[in-house]
């Protein structure tokens, strides 16, 4: 299977292709997006979704638009259309950003958009490949410390190699640790309503032989009662200028049962996930509000190997569906980024990232 | 549709009928449990379920195997069929000593067992009432102190008329406020894996009229960190002597979430909850591990209306499904119970329940 390790690569003609993540964990197909529609559509109907990965896409999306256009101007109106894909990802606005300036006095749109996307998504795995590293060098230390056989991770929704390339950022560290020859079990928080954790993580660990056991959302503050839990792992979508983290929904009620028990809460990010202009997390983050039917609709297999939508709660209870919650600075022992561990406090924060 | 606002009554030949949760919400069926074998049935596969319930029904099934027996003797062997239908239910086990005992000297099975099972259902019944009664009182202070126009109470899980007659426990409170007046609204937590709150709250508030819901069990942290919960209610499988709470996985996440916001987080429970026995709820309540497949498979109504199973994760993640967590002492503001609200702590546990 090509691309196995990766959520999007290019083809042996040169065209972007991404793995369909509507379709996991229960088919595994690819799409070649051959035009700029095929790409926003993509992004659109979230057959790639991941903050990361959405913005690797939209940096392909840029070089396969250049193929379609004559002039920069042209370009531009391309563009337009991949930043409207999804308003609200901050990484796709910078992906498209940074390549539209890139390829401003460009005479060769095509080849140069290819090397600068090419360029752009490597830096992107080489962040990732450094949270894996100060990442696992946590995981070495509580292994040291503990003196066990297995680490424990505990790690909600997906921050994956599906989500960020190279290896994501959450996963990122589990994997590096696996390859230094830890034992190491991943506990897998389902993560209603969308599931990313039982179908994409799982999946995703399962492709890379890692160890795990999926549980219901509900599960993790009684295995950490029962130090069955040595570190808790998750990623994030934004971070605000004082270290408060938003991530998936229920994300704060897994740092409320680490910080009961004594268990690290640690949150793995490129820098890129900061957004300064955020003083307090928890008042100031704006937090999306999906559709009902995400929590009333549930998507699977049946009997007969069919992906079916079954309903699985009354037709008339309403439902409501945040996307994300806020957990609070002081609850999070500390982020794993690319420039190292930095404890979520203001001032350690711009110490670290916005001096020099 | 009769006994709406009861899981079990005698239907007009004085046999027990039930409501098949397992068919709800998406079909209300009825089923009449004419003998021992189908009681002994209704209870192993979850036609009925719900601690009190089972307690009640078992109650009518020695009821329904008096019908069947011609001495004592052989109604002791139908008693041993019936307590072995679920040999960790403590209220089944209660229900049918209590009966056996009543019945020792009967000379009258049936016209006795009948008589018995309807007092001891009616004595359900009126500590039922005192729960509402007292936890009504406490939502009543709650929109008095905060002066507001809704009160809103998340719960977990079934602790309503469908777990225990006549109106449930953590439920009970609910429609009692309802009937003084007051403007109540309930965040129902899904309570993954097997959507007690979802399927069964769900459709019993809409059918009592009570405004509700659903939320992801991720979603309660969000909610309470901005105002949105003045109260948790849940119920309880088992408390231990110094107050700790055995109850549905996940009871704990939102107790600390409830502890974390300033949030009164009562359970409610009749007085036969307590477990004297157990002195440290934490190190000594052994929680039941259920099958895997409760989390990776997920019941609902198709398009076409049918009742299907899918499987929503990779078929070869494992999973682990504990059924229950303890919630310490220390985070539960109260204990409603048909003796009044009482302070999770042992001394006044003892004095409250143990003396006279």
């Amino acid at each position: 299977m090509q691309g196995k390790y990766r959520a999007l690569w290019l083809n042996n003609e040169s065209f972007l292709e991404v793995i369909d993540q509507t379709k996991l964990p229960f088919e595994y197909e690819t799409k070649v997006l051959r035009t700029t529609d095929a790409v926003v559509l993509a992004i659109k109907d979230m057959t790639v979704r991941g903050a990361g990965v959405i913005g690797s896409v939209a940096a392909f999306g840029i070089y396969t638009a250049c193929m379609e256009v004559k002039s920069y101007s042209e370009l531009e109106e391309k563009a337009g259309l991949i930043r409207q894909s999804r308003p609200t990802a901050v990484n796709l606005m910078w992906a498209v950003d940074k390549m539209m300036d890139l390829l401003k006095d460009s005479r060769h749109l095509v080849e140069d958009s290819k090397r600068f996307a090419i360029e752009l998504n490597d830096d992107e795995a080489r962040e990732s490949q450094k949270i894996a590293k100060y990442g696992a060098d946590i995981i070495e230390d509580i292994l040291k410390t503990k003196n066990k056989k297995t680490i424990n991770i505990l790690t909600h929704c997906n921050a994956g190699w599906l989500a960020v390339i190279d290896e994501g950022t959450a996963l990122a560290p589990i994997y590096e640790a696996q390859k230094r020859g830890i034992d190491v079990h991943v506990w897998v928080d389902e993560t209603r309503p969308r599931n990313q954790g039982a179908s994409l993580t799982a999946w995703e660990l399962t492709q890379s032989g890692v160890k795990h056991t999926i549980i219901a959302d509900n599960t993790g503050g009684h295995l950490m009662q029962n130090d069955m839990v040595d570190i808790v792992i998750t990623g994030a979508d934004r971070v605000s200028a004082n270290g408060d983290v938003a991530n998936k929904i229920g994300t704060y009620l897994k740092a409320l049962a680490a910080h009961d028990n004594g268990v690290p809460f640690y949150v793995a990010i490129p820098a890129s996930t900061f957004d300064f202009d955020i003083r307090d997390g928890l008042k100031e983050i704006p937090i999306e509000l999906r559709s009902e039917d995400e929590v009333k609709y549930m998507r699977g297999v049946d009997s007969d190997g069919l992906v079916r939508e079954v309903l699985i709660a009354p037709k008339d209870s309403p439902a409501i569906n945040y996307g994300f919650d806020v957990t609070p600075a002081r609850l999070v022992t500390g982020l794993i980024t690319n420039k190292g561990i930095c404890e979520a406090d203001f001032d350690k924060i711009q110490q670290k990232f916005k001096e020099n």
